[in-house]
Formats: structure tokens, C-alpha cells, sequence
């Protein structure tokens, strides 16, 4: 497996992107191995069209001779001269994620039941709607529920004061479970590859409203799902994840909606997964998903 | 679609199957169109290896001239001569299911999302289990919950108990969301393909306990679920619906398990569709499935 | 099994769409029934949004009373009062499958792999390319290649050639094996809903030239292939079939095009399947596929 | 995209397990840049339960400064002190394969077209089988045909002479595509991790003959197919590669066997595949595929 699971030892994660150069992966893995690192995962990648170069590398940190608090100075030495743009993330480190959802449940209780199951290693300190129906589900859960009306005229107002909130949740991502709003890029720019979209179409087909309306007059035999990153523009942010379904001529829209439900809610999950497990690295509105 | 989805017009449903022989489909059709239904699903498959005519056939009953209660009496004078197994459904009646569970969550928490949203036509009176692991989630969904601590001494009694208490509340069929206790012949007999099980491998690979351990030892590059009627034979029922997802080197036995999951909740998912919607014949052991 | 496969008994089959109204289904059973033809198969569907009626009805000639050559003045009795657009197949007939090619050879080597192996019940008199390089293969298998050469002066006087010697053949239907051509509207209207084509990505994702291209551009995490019936509209004709495969990061263009191949030639051979058995109803620009 | 393709540069592919220990990442990637080797593709793994590291790395030969004769020795100092189980691979060195067949054609027909259409850097020098019926087929693509007609009293010494042809044609690996002999263990130790075999069930599921009349017999939901190292236990080598199609109550065996075979000649070609692209490490009867 990759990344940090619950469970698993203290550990440190890297994700790097540099121009292409030789000696890379010899440079970064050196510099873990003098100073007593063990290695749990390291992947590369390199976009021979682009020349970029792509990097995630996990250590353990039991025995690691650089403090924790210390390693992002040290690494400093190593990533300035070639360029690197870079994260450092630790396993200690549960990331707080805000749920915003409009009227459908499937997506949200899904991520719900996950949640208080144990599988994922995160924090859900509030769900915010532009709608009252989730506010029971929340409820149950035991999670607070924020709403927010959303008119024509208050839209950027609103949303300021959503940001304002997450912000003082200290919220590190947000994920939008069927959320029937457009984000405006200011909000946007306040969370960069940092908003988890899914989208009810394999995209790029069927952009924007009503896809499974639009799948059916097409007379399409699969239909599909679609997770990426929250761009300023609508459903064309880098794709986190897809997947279909086979569908035939007996299936009404509702049937499409039906089975695409199940879809949506696995693959939002999935990229999810990918996003709290440090796997994504974004480049050229495309990702790199080391999994 | 097929069957009574919640919001559809108010149907009957015949599952018919019998020897083969001509003029099966005229006779069952006309004997509808004779007093004024109005055919919304038809279906019909021959085994002709064993000679085995099977039937779905679903009707809109605002026309129909025979009383609902008087149908079963008219069809009789049909069935008789030709040897018809049959079954008659309306869709006016709501399905009522009881769910055991052991101590883990994931197809719970699915079922019982898809039953609060609406997502079924279908009734849960109760859930039970040989453990206290999942009261919480059902307190939180509001259904009774009740626990039978089962040992090898008690088993059988327990079942016994079980059994009242399930004819007390006049449930119509029982899912074993991951249940970890083998059910008796005699527990069966009381429900005979009305105990749908979910089970963690792509049967007939990995019968019995720990499939995905087998599976992580085999090397195997798919994973898969099973969800079939439950008979005396330990996962050897009449499958109702099997998927699988691929898996690699990279993942652990707790992956696999992950992985594994997500397809379970969805198969059984499928499974219990298809049961309420009344798609499901056996026969030798082998399921039709008219969806 | 649905349909005319090597080896069965002698059948008809009845394609059938008209306005739906109560009895249909009891009327051509019973006529069927009336005259000692046995059913194999029998389908039906209703577009209930459109009150559109599909019937797929094939059944054994073997007892049956009318002889072959009568059967379709002895239906019209029945379809004409009901506005029935209507299609008889004999299963002793043979279709006639012209293949059109370029300059790629995957999908051409996996028809006639499946040709020379009996696994179609087809003739293919000959091969049609604009270009030399497949001249070796067909001669391989010993069917005759025409090459056209197409320029844009030339393009509609060398379709009509095309459709000339199409119809010196008796050709039924056309395969267009990745021919890298636009049919005319004019050589459409020869052929209707009968000039299968496949296009390399999930329709209507990536419509016209270098979907691949566009696929490794937006960086999607699936690519797929359609086979649909050729109309006057680019990639815009009724879908017979469709799938899609798992690509990732690491996938670069040629990748992209070595995976899709596989998926290309399969969705193709299914598509000629569908068509080659009589499976296929066409409405509303969208197919109603019996199989 | 991994491994030799067609038209890359001239490069180098070391696969690598070992015990694990710190440092192996560092030290294999500094050789390679101390040498002036730009890695084009890097992979690891760590079974932690077994404690073994893998590697596969590929580099471009370009400006190695180690002539590629010498590249063994060099790497031998590094890998001796630390146990290392170790080949090295040429991109320039076309690897040699030979088909075995019996009577069905699906598999040699997909395997050829790929032949001849360059997909694969491969020879095939020879077919070998134990039956007549695809000489024509060989003969098509201009392949030398070799028949032994097997009996249980010649078996072993019929063997002995396709062992004998193999190494003088100087094999490198033998697929058997859907070649119906078990082969002894004597042949076996003559091709250890190289002898690819493609099974029509997804194993462990339907081990032995007629896997598909005892899926149908089963009433499965899914079938599919599985390519593996062949070992000296029946169908119980290192698995390659599985994949599963969908089925249905109203596949016949014959229909199984129809939609198997896609499946089988598929499955059967990414086997290869990694193969080919030296993608594969073998350790505990499982494979490792860095693809």
C-alpha cells in the first residue's frame, strides 16, 4: 500500500516536480539514506514530452537523524539548486476536510459511513449546504451542518463567508458531494488543487448540467463518473478519477441516475483516498497519481 | 427500467417458469390483454439444455378487469395444465427485509444510506446481530437493533429465536450484510431463497473464511465479490450477482481487504435490487435474473 | 444465445416497432403459435417516454405451416392495421460484409481471424481501402482488395464506384475497420443503418480526428471506443456498442493507442455480432439491442 | 510507457530483488549516474511480510560510459555484498518466442496479426503443435510449422525433441496459446519463469479441463481468464494477468466460450506484453509487473 494508513509507522513524505536532470532519484534517496531513513515507497515519473520530472518517496522517521521540525530547512539545500517545486507532509498530521453538499444523499452518506467507519485518517469538522435536506443526515453523525443560501445577488458575499468559516476550522481541503454550485474563482484561488469536484459524466462528455439527461438522448451505452480538481473553469480541472458503467436501451434516465449513483460515490471516494494518502501531483492541468 | 420502482403506477407481477412447450408466451399474454392490462415488462428465457421454459411478465393493474385479489384465482385455470411454478406480485406491497450484521459496518452503512434516501421500496423492521459492534449505527438510522450472543453450545436455539422473531415481524426476506455465522439447514428451510448472502471472493475461488488472505497468497491480479441465495451448501447457493476489481503487487492483504469493500457493498446492493424488484427465478441451483 | 448462430436450426426472426397499444405482444405470438412455429427467442421493449413498441421475436421453421417465401404477405395482415415498421431474417440466409481500410491493420486481423475460424456466420466478398498497405493481409486470406484512391476532386466519383461495386456484390452491409474517410451523405443514403463504424474514444467524448491525442491532453483516466451506425453526421450516428480501459499517468500517447487498439477491434467484432445476428432496432437515433 | 519499445534509444533494464535493507535505491541510481546513465524508467517494491526489495530500473545507453559488455562485471560489485538476484536486459536484443497450439485458432490469430503488424519486438521462429489443423494458419504468415503428435507412451520423449528444437532455434520464452497438453516437469526446468500459459478461467476458480461447461454449470455472473508462468503444478504458476466478462442466464456454454475467447487472446497478449517489456520478477510462486 501506499501512503499513510492508519496504523502504519511515523513517516515522512516528499512529492517533488524539477525540470528532468540526471541524478535525481540518486540525490533525493541519498539524502534520506545518510541520514538513517528507510525507504516504504518511492515512485518517479518523468513527462518525457514536457521534461518534467516527478518524485514521491515516503521514509520512516523512527530513525531518522533529522528532526522533523528540521527536515524542510534541510531539504531546502538539495531542492533549491535544481528547481524543485515540493511538499513535505508528515503521517502525524490528520488533514481536516469540509464536506458541501446540496440535496443528494448517496455521495454524502457514503463518505459518512467511511468516516466513522475508521478507513480513512482525516477530520470532518463541519458540512456546509446551500439546502436545509442534509442537515438530518448530518445530524446522525453527529457533525455540525452550516447553511448558507445561495442567491444570484449574494453568491460572492456567501462565499466569502464560507471561506471565512473554513478557514477558521482550519479546514486543509474541501470536497464538493454533489454541491449543485458553480465555485467562483476567488474561491478558487483560495484553495488551489485543494476543492474535490465529482462530476456525474465522464468528462470531457457532457459538461456541465443534466448529463445523465444528456446520456440518454445521446443513446450512449456506458455512462461514468468523474473526480478532479476545482478549477475557474467548469469541470475542466485536472481529472483525480473516473470510472463507467454499462448501460442498454431498458435503462430510463431514472435508471441512469440509479446506477450512476453508485459510481459517483466510488470514484469521489477514491480520489479522496488519493488526495489524503499525498499521492496527487498536479502539472499542466493533469495529474500524477502515484498509487 | 424493470418492476415497481417507488412512484411507478400500481403493477402485478407473474414469475412463471415450467416445462417448455409452444404457445407458452400467447397464452400468458392473452390471458392479460384480455382483461384489459397493459403489459409494461416482459420476459421470457428457455433453458433448452433442461427444457425449462421460464417468465417475467409485469402489468399495469388501472385497467386490468380482474380484482387484484381474484387474480391468483383466475391464473390458477392458466397454470394448472401447463405445470406453471409460479409467483404474483403486486407492486403495492412493500418488502419487508431484516438485516444481520457481525462487527463490520461497510454494507450496513450502504444499505442503510440507500434505504433513508429512499432509494428502495422496501421496509427494515429490524436488524440483528451476534454482536454488539454495530448497535450505534442503527440507533443512529433509528431501527431496533437486537443482539443474539450465539455460541456452539447455543446455536441452534438462538436460531430458533431468531426465527420467531423474524415471523413476529412478518419479514419477507433476511441479507446477511457480512454476518460471520454459518446459517443451519434448518434456518433455511424457514426461508427458502430468501436469505441473500455477500460473499468476499469471486465464487466458486476462495470458499469459506479468509478469502482475501487466499487471494493476497495466490497472487491473483482481480479481486471480486459474490452475492447468492443462501442454502445448506456452505457459498454454494444460486448466485444472484458477482463483480471484481483489479489489484496488483502493490497491495497488501488490509488493500485487498479495502479494495474488496467497495465491491461487496455494491454487488450486494445489486443483489437486493433485483430480489425487490422480483427479476429473480432459480432453478438447479442457477439463478434468471430478468433485470 | 440469441440468435442465428453456425449450426443451429433454420429460424426467422421479426424485427418489430410501431406504436405501442395493448395486445401486441399476444398478436404475433399467437400468430406464431396458430401456425406450430416454436419460439427461441423473444424480446420486447417499450420507449415509454416516445410510446414506441420493440419486439424481437425469432422463432424455429421446422413445423411451421407457412412456407418461408409466404411468411411476410401472411404478417402484413397483421402489421399494417398496427403500423408496424417490420424486418423478416431467415437464419439460412448469409449476409454480405464488405471490410473498408487504411492504412491500420488491428481491426481488419481480428475480422478475419474470426472469419477464417467460423466464429461468424458471414460472407466477405472483398476488402476496399484508399490505400496499398493491407493489400498484403487480404491476399493472405485470399479476399479480393480494391483500392480507390481519394483525393477531394475525386471523392464523390469514387464513392459511386465504391457503391457500384457494392451492389455487383450484393453486399448487405459495410465495415469500416478504421477507414480513415468521410462517407458522404450520398453513399449513406445506399446504406442505411447499415455501415458500421468504429471510432477510437467514448463517444461523444473526443469526436473527429486524434482522439488519442486529445485524451493524453486533457488527461483523462480512461479511454474507450464506439462502434456506431454510420449517418450524415460526423461520430454522430445510433451507438451499437461501447467500452473503455484503465489508463494513467505513465500512459503516453503510443500507449494510448497500443491499449485503445485492443478495445477498438472488440467493440467492433461485438457490434458486427449484434448486426449479424438480427439484434439490432434502430429509433430515434439511438439502438435497441436485443442480445 | 515501460520498457523497449519499438523505435526508443538504445538503453539497458537491470530487475533486482534482494533482501531488504537501506541504501539500495541510493546506491543502484548513483552507479547509473556516476556512469553518465539517464534513468528513463525506475520501480520498487518491498514486501514487508517477506522482507524482499525489488527493483526494475531502465537507462539510457547513450552516453553510458560503461561499454554494454562490461556493464555485468561493474554491477557486480554491487550486487554480490548485498545478495542480489540480478538480469540484465538489452533494449537492442530482440528476445526469440515459439507459439505451442492445438485446434483452436483465436489466440495464434490475435498473436500473429500483432506479429506482423510490428506491435511486439519479438521473432517467432516456429509453431509447434500437436495437431494439424493450424498449419494453414502458420502457413498464411510464412512461420515454419512443426507437429508432434503426442500419445501417453511418447510424451516425454516427444518432449525431448521440442526441447531439442527449441534450443536450436535458441528460445527465449514459449507461449501456450491455448495448447492442450500439460507439460512435464522436465520440460518445465528446461524454461523456468518461460513458459506463458493462458487458462480459460479465472483461477484458482475452474482449475483443470472444460473450465467454461463448469462455470456454466455454476451459474456464475462473471468468467474469465488467467496467464501464468507455468509451473511443474497444474494451473497454479506465478500468475501474469487475469481479466472477466460479464455473462448471463441466457449464455449457453457456447456463449461462454465465444466471449472467453476475447477475453483469453487479450489477457493472453498483456502477458506477453510484460514480458517482453521485461516487466516481470517472480519471487513466492507470485509475480511482481512494473508496468
Amino acid at each position: 500500500m501506499q501512503g499513510a494508513a492508519p496504523g502504519g509507522p511515523e513517516s515522512a513524505t516528499l512529492l517533488i516536480s524539477c525540470p528532468d536532470q540526471p541524478g535525481l532519484v540518486a540525490t533525493v534517496t541519498e539524502f534520506i539514506f545518510r541520514n538513517q531513513g528507510n525507504i516504504l515507497h518511492l515512485d518517479q515519473h518523468v513527462d518525457t514530452e514536457a521534461n518534467v520530472f516527478f518524485m514521491r518517496v515516503e521514509w520512516d522517521l523512527t530513525a531518522f537523524t533529522i528532526p522533523a521540525a528540521a527536515i524542510a530547512t534541510a531539504f531546502t539545500a538539495i531542492a533549491e539548486p535544481r528547481q524543485m517545486t515540493w511538499e513535505l507532509h508528515f503521517s502525524s498530521n490528520v488533514p481536516r476536510m469540509a464536506v458541501f453538499v446540496s440535496k443528494l444523499g448517496h455521495c454524502l452518506y457514503d463518505i459518512l459511513g467511511r468516516y466513522q467507519s475508521g478507513e480513512w485518517r482525516v477530520e470532518i469538522p463541519l458540512i456546509v449546504s446551500n439546502h436545509p435536506d442534509m442537515r438530518a443526515v448530518s445530524e446522525k453523525f453527529g457533525i455540525p451542518y452550516v447553511e448558507f443560501t445561495i442567491t444570484k445577488e449574494n453568491k460572492r458575499e456567501q462565499e466569502d463567508q464560507q471561506i471565512a468559516l473554513l478557514k477558521q476550522h482550519n479546514i486543509d481541503f474541501v470536497v464538493l458531494a454533489r454541491y449543485m454550485q458553480i465555485i467562483s474563482p476567488e474561491m478558487v484561488a483560495q484553495f488551489p488543487n485543494r476543492i474535490i469536484n465529482i462530476h456525474h459524466s465522464f468528462l470531457p462528455a457532457f459538461i456541465g448540467a443534466k448529463p445523465y439527461h444528456a446520456a440518454f438522448a445521446r443513446g450512449v451505452k456506458i455512462i461514468g463518473a468523474t473526480s478532479h480538481y476545482v478549477t475557474s473553469d467548469l469541470d475542466a480541472g485536472p481529472i483525480l478519477e473516473q470510472d463507467t458503467v454499462r448501460v442498454n436501451h431498458k435503462d430510463s434516465v431514472e435508471d441512469l441516475v440509479r446506477k450512476g449513483k453508485d459510481v459517483e460515490k466510488l470514484v469521489l471516494a477514491r480520489a479522496i483516498w488519493y488526495h489524503l494518502q499525498r499521492q496527487v501531483l498536479v502539472y499542466n492541468n493533469k495529474t500524477v497519481i502515484f498509487n
